[in-house]
């Protein structure tokens, strides 16, 4: 599934290439993420145009709304969709774990309330891993029990325990139960809260169960950013070089970079979207509120360094004009420019792993973003 | 302005070409409705991507936000909103009027409150030109008294009255004080409510004052259809020959269809993106209600007999599922598909006149569609 191609030569980062069913994605990569099988405002036809190697959908989501039924009737995610290129579908574990007060977690699994129509459900790993194989994406997260932030001792140890007991349970269904025909591949998760000993455990215990790839899970739930990093400095070097490696719901331009010089390989966060559809644009020099009324008269692109579609046409007087006036057209264009940012900046990434230039590439990006994590 | 081509054998339906300083348009032509700057939901990529001719916006909305000082910064709302095809500009009278609880109709012009904010605001025939002189679309409409429906006979003359007057002083205005070097072309608005020797005196007074082109206003104001068209029967013999000819805010698809065979040249409505908006496609064989559960697991286009773009990709199963779980996307593939419906319609209008069997297709598409214009 994942073939290294080249380790930068001044940091852990690193190029490779992820073979599926649906086509090759080059490592890093960034998933735009579509929860309901769509990306926020933007279409299929967009994320073709700006060359998006793949999307990511949700378990949880999915299964609520349309449901099984509706999937299977269209023979899968990526036909109901109309998307011929990969899919990863996370399993929903943190959709399921955030309804604190309307899910009740035991070995066994979770029993949770839906939060369309309050209607009683219940997730097992293996009842996950049967709904992925429904859904048909290339690659597959199980249910885990994601640990909060900040979390006891006691309960981080019950998350890395269960969210192992799970990952067997869901390697078995997976290898025993789904059709060997769909070249699906199934990531482990690792947890451990901010504890260190507890994440080198789970990772120990996830790599022994045996996985196509895997995920850092449990991270950027509210910690502070030095924590999320510490994750990376613990887990890391347990990892294995043959395998992809997920830094999940990870992050903003700037922690993307960070988490790429130590060796992560696969991203994926709401942040675009989610800030394009407040009217928030990021760009090569940092955040900006483009509703804002500063930017009335300005006739300049969102981001002068951008070459999108919108900073090619468009004026920060006119989108902010949009957004003002509530019209979907002022969101699109901020999402479109980025989720864009995002796709481009892997480009970026991925050509100064290429070229052994990361550290600098990571220097001057941190700086003319105005990181923190420089 | 306006070049007559050919006449259908027929009907009065004529296929015509209007030239303007952004082009060219082939008349009989839809316009889709960007109030706001912008076709609800739609990019002008999408617009220019089915080849729409002409977009509509609206002197009220526009002046209200951004406001004059945005769109003169910009120098002129086509570089505002990077659309280099023709644009015409309504002039908000239709909005003013709709106001009833917050406007003052005098002979001087119109007070009224914004519907934003309240803030105090007085329309007068020339400050409307002076307006959509700043915006510089290339057909403007003047400012008009627009009667509602049921109207008083009373109501209804001092509608033409002050219709002819306010036209009067439109058209003094605009050849004394506008640009020369911006060619605009100025409408003139009939009035007359559903009084036939109302309809024919505004005609003829709106024509004594001369126009690049003529409008019947005050329609599809809730009158039943068919004093819709009798107005026509009414107006349209009137009317040169030599001047396109446009019936405002009309109409659904079989109602363009009806008015075309009359000799309509030019139409305008909202219908295809708030129909969108709220999931119901008009299609060939009428409109679909595609948010309704019998569409869940439909894998069939929206519209089996439509080529754009989302019936060529979408199931209705998809569309439906984005409907019902809110995701802009659903609105705007519904949205899309009804505003290529339309474009398409005139397409297809055109193409029928040209070869001169517009009776046929009218009455085949009538029934097709399932009207009671038959």
């Amino acid at each position: 599934m994942y073939q290294l191609i080249k380790k930068d030569k001044n940091t852990k980062a690193r190029l490779g290439i992820v073979t599926t069913e649906h086509g090759q994605i080059e490592a890093p990569f960034f998933m735009p993420v579509g929860t309901n099988g769509t990306v926020k405002s933007l279409t299929f036809e967009d994320l073709l145009g700006f060359d998006s190697q793949v999307v990511l959908s949700n378990t949880y989501h999915l299964f609520l709304r349309p449901g099984m039924d509706v999937i299977k009737n269209a023979k899968g995610l990526h036909k109901f969709v109309n998307w011929e290129r990969p899919i990863l579908t996370d399993s929903g574990g943190y959709q399921v774990f955030s309804l604190t007060k309307f899910r009740k977690i035991s070995d066994e699994g979770v029993e949770f309330r839906s939060h369309i129509d309050g209607a009683l459900c219940f997730f097992t790993p293996e009842k996950v891993v049967e709904i992925e194989e429904v859904i048909g994406a290339d690659m597959i997260m199980p249910l885990d029990v994601c640990a909060p932030y900040p979390c006891e001792r006691k309960e981080a140890i019950q998350s890395v325990e269960r969210t192992t007991q799970w990952a067997k349970r869901s390697r078995e269904y997976f290898l025993n139960n789904c059709n060997k025909n769909k070249k699906q591949f199934l990531f482990g998760i690792i947890q451990g809260a901010t504890y260190k000993d507890l994440r080198e455990r789970s990772a120990q215990e996830i790599l022994s169960v045996g996985f196509d790839g895997y995920a850092v899970g449990g991270v950027s739930v509210g910690e502070p950013v030095e924590e999320m990093f510490k994750t990376l400095d613990w887990v890391m070097p347990i990892l294995p070089e043959d395998k992809p490696r997920y830094f999940m719901g990870i992050g903003l331009p700037d922690q993307i970079v960070k988490a790429v010089s130590e060796g992560i390989d696969m991203f994926d966060t709401c942040i675009p979207t989610r800030y394009g559809r407040h009217g928030t644009a990021l760009t090569s020099t940092g955040k900006y509120i483009v509703k804002n009324s500063e930017y009335s008269n300005d006739l300049g692109p969102i981001d002068k360094n951008c070459d999108c579609r919108v900073c090619q046409k468009y004026s920060c007087s006119y989108i902010r004009h949009l957004l003002n006036v509530g019209e979907i057209l002022g969101l699109h264009m901020v999402s479109y420019h980025n989720v864009y940012f995002y796709v481009n900046l892997m480009r970026r990434i991925r050509a100064a792993i290429k070229e052994d230039r990361y550290q600098q590439f990571m220097e001057d990006f941190l700086k003319q973003y105005g990181s923190d994590l420089i």
